[in-house]
């Protein structure tokens, strides 16, 4: 899919029909992830692939606003490690697996499927109930919980173009 | 350009040859980054168009890794405004703006640009420096710089794939 209609028929997919995710699918997905740039080249980022029905049912009951995930094919937990940053920075950790994050979403809007970021981190309770599901070391931080999937029903993506965000020469 | 094409091509961009920018390619870029996904849908993100030579001249005599800037087309410098975040937050703030730069690096490599994201954030004298030079007020952060313009020389992206970044199942 083109670059442009990639990125603008992303949209936060919320709901999933049953689908099976291919595994040059998930690798072309986490490859993409992987592309995104680091500070200093350092690629702070780890992800945990989640396909079994049960873990993702747990991540489901356990986490209030990844309910979907118990419907989805599979779902990437992006993880920022902050070890492997830049100066020790939990900052770039954070913005760099970031990044790696909207390229997994985007990729996955390019392959025909929707996802989804669901904030894990800055929320304690919620990383201390990923870390205590998926083993993540208390070193890492459970960025984001990407739910993928086949869209259930068309999917609109919203016009967010604010020309007023836009501040020419100076803010 | 296709999407996985761009995400793999996309490179840190530091040398520039002279070009110009046309007003629709610029709108093309910002259109890109504000269709990124924040949290709650709140967009907390403001950039600042800087074309002006001297300004741009300004910026990469004080910024330390952003000499480039002097030879771009032009920068662009992302913003995060937490006041607008969810929960007013500066993390979900950051992340937010961090995901608009990545499709803002991105759509410049679809047109056949460079770029390459500077980091202001976390460096308080950057901040500060970046705050004088463009107006920036003290409630809205300074994320990142970034030079756009015409790649001087072959643009050559690394391969980052790691396999051990992948956990399967748990970590």
């Amino acid at each position: 899919m083109d670059f442009f209609e990639t990125v603008h028929q992303r949209a936060s997919v919320r709901n999933f029909s049953p689908c099976e995710i291919h595994e040059a699918q998930w690798e072309a997905m986490l490859r993409a992830a992987m592309a995104a740039p680091s500070a200093v080249n350092r690629q702070p980022w780890d992800f945990v692939l989640v396909r079994d029905r049960e873990v993702l049912t747990r991540l489901a009951e356990t986490l209030p606003y990844a309910r979907m995930t118990a419907e989805a094919a599979g779902a990437v937990l992006v993880c920022a490690t902050p070890e492997r940053a830049y100066d020790g920075s939990t900052e770039f950790a954070v913005i760099d697996a970031s990044l790696a994050c909207q390229n997994l979403l985007l990729a996955a809007t390019a392959l025909g499927l929707g996802a989804v970021w669901t904030a894990v981190y800055p929320e304690k309770e919620r990383e201390a109930a990923v870390r205590a599901i998926l083993g993540v070391p208390e070193a890492v931080i459970p960025l984001a919980l990407v739910p993928i999937g086949k869209p259930f029903g068309p999917v609109a993506a919203k016009d967010k173009f604010r020309r007023e965000s836009i501040h020419e020469g100076s803010w």
